[in-house]
């Protein structure tokens, strides 16, 4: 643990959370149709500004004008084959930030092959639960990946705990960030490794929490590094959807109280949303 | 009236809604795109996890993997042409439970095509309101399906009951169980008859009140028979929503509401909706 | 300012807000998935019924049987190249009202020529940001378009004043009419402008406000002229959202309390909502 980075860390926090209020960046999109709705307004509640895409050429462009793009492994449409390849492959190019989210990596044959030509494109930032970074290391033939996820929807620092070795391996390959989310969230870089505390039951009684974390990482690492992004995004999920839970009688009027206080959540009280670090 | 039943049917009620609280089963969707989120938070609410895809291979996997799937034909695009009947023919070739929403039947080449084609595949609930029923059973050449629909959108006692027929054709040919949403609910397993009660007329004023149903109802497939699953699910909409509208000032806060009363809401409060049965 | 049509315009806007309370028009639309659930609530609540779809043969029948029907080019799908002219000129030849929102006119191949190919079409009403109506003027080489948008995402009285020669020019073109969206809206059939006030700077935090007046818009135009429709929509618009401020603490609790007051807006109400208008 060291304190004077742990400073550090906050004031980069606020100044990229006040940078993105203040210009307001375009961050694209490709994401599943389930949570797409959410992304957006998640993305525009933390002060950007939300577009969303289907086609290879439009990908591509999104890429070339957005701050940094998402792209989430979701609902798949067969024109995916094109577009997915072809955004992340200018993404890499021109060395835009983007944010992979490798959602149910493992299941069907376009996903697999969609998401092993990706780690040819490194993405900034990977975001997923632990058993997704695990199977995405394990795809990508890294270390960790081949240790096997214990159950489906996992949700417990324990089993964050169990996808470290992936979501360094993860980060080393990139040069990136991979942020691995549940009850405590674990964020690295492949060198510097953060926990992130607070949050709330109810997010897994909504769909996209996760997505929509990986939609405003996105827009945060349109103006910062990608660990800061994924520790910044991360942080204000906590501390947000914890202020949420103690207005709300369920998950129903939980997802708006959640974009309420994203979007009331002041850069100072996002930084200070308590985290430890230390060096893997 | 046998009122024996009766308590039989509210005991198996408890216990479906129990089992899925404890066991979180995984439900896979295919459905529209208007009501995707809507479908997926109803089912997480009422204790299910959600799944929803498009590719075909992806479907097959899903029928594999999941406790039971739903087929809402909505919104339909055209690779369902492939991805429908690939995962109706595997859900119906390992005896797994699931239901179908046959929206807009009779609208379009690939959606009369399509739901012909399930005929085969015998789906465990048909959930539909009562137009699309008497539709689907006139689609299939079975008896109550040659009456005429009134009208669009019905939604009165009197519609429910003009789909009686169709309803109990339907669940003989299939097997399984029919649910006719309107004013009052009918549901059916062919020799048993249920009416159920409560709702609010505000679940005819947000989009998704039958498709999220139907989502509801596969989730209680997973764990009980098609007419426990089907009566379990008519009952917390009924419940949920009758108490979510004292709450609101119009449609827009109700959806949240109603999503927070499927949350909340009881075994036994479910199990002791209103509901009357007979013999068909 | 003529204060006799403004009196007569008053009385058409809550005619045609109360007729469409009365006869629930079905409105079919072709929309973004990013906002399909808002449009299609936004729709219900202001009386009308919404259907979507995806499939030519489906946009040729919704055309046929809806009362009016709204494209919006948000995100593309690789089958719209069949489905939004095909659709658009049976709108075209029996002469339905039809409301076109240009979405990112400009991007990408498919949405050039589509939004080229709807010139000939004539959509009844055109509704977009200035930056939108502008561009769109300028695909269909119309006066005003060459004029240069001077910032996404624009919304101010300046800017919606900066597209009213591309609005007139679009609208003496169509023989409908024209909504320019922003801090004052703009509506015009050509010859009388008129301007809409209020609103709330919360709709900008959210996304599809845009998109869903759109539909709303279209469910009005199925009962009176494009015109009355477009301030009909503008307005309710204006005033549902400026009520809906005032209830809330952030932009995810104003969606909702934006659909309520949506739901809960008496026609009188709407049609005394601050307007002006003059002649161009």
């Amino acid at each position: 643990m060291t304190s004077t980075s742990k400073a550090d860390i906050q004031r980069l926090i606020v100044q990229a959370i006040e940078t993105v209020k203040q210009k307001n960046p375009m961050v694209g999109s490709i994401t599943n149709s389930v949570t797409i709705n959410f992304v957006a307004n998640a993305q525009i509640a933390v002060g950007g500004s939300a577009a969303m895409v289907y086609m290879p050429d439009e990908g591509e462009l999104l890429a070339n004008v957005s701050g940094a793009v998402y792209i989430n492994a979701g609902t798949l449409f067969p024109i995916y084959e094109q577009t997915l390849p072809r955004t992340a492959r200018v993404l890499h190019e021109i060395g835009k930030p983007w944010v992979l989210d490798p959602v149910a990596v493992g299941i069907g044959e376009l996903r697999t092959d969609l998401l092993r030509q990706f780690k040819d494109y490194k993405p900034s930032v990977i975001r997923g639960n632990p058993s997704e970074i695990i199977a995405l290391a394990g795809l990508w033939g890294l270390n960790g990946g081949t240790e096997k996820s214990k159950a489906r929807g996992v949700d417990s620092t324990d089993s964050v705990m169990s996808a470290k070795v992936a979501a360094i391996s993860l980060a080393n390959w990139t040069g990136g960030a991979v942020a691995v989310s549940g009850r405590t969230d674990l964020v690295t870089d492949g060198s510097i490794l953060a926990l992130s505390y607070g949050g709330s039951h109810l997010m897994n009684k909504i769909t996209g929490a996760g997505c929509s974390l990986g939609g405003v990482v996105a827009v945060y690492a349109s103006v910062t590094s990608p660990f800061i992004a994924a520790l910044a995004g991360t942080a204000v999920y906590n501390l947000a959807s914890g202020r949420a839970e103690h207005q709300v009688r369920g998950p129903g009027s939980f997802q708006n109280a959640f974009l309420d206080e994203l979007y009331n959540a002041a850069a100072v009280d996002i930084a200070n949303n308590p985290f430890d670090i230390g060096n893997v």
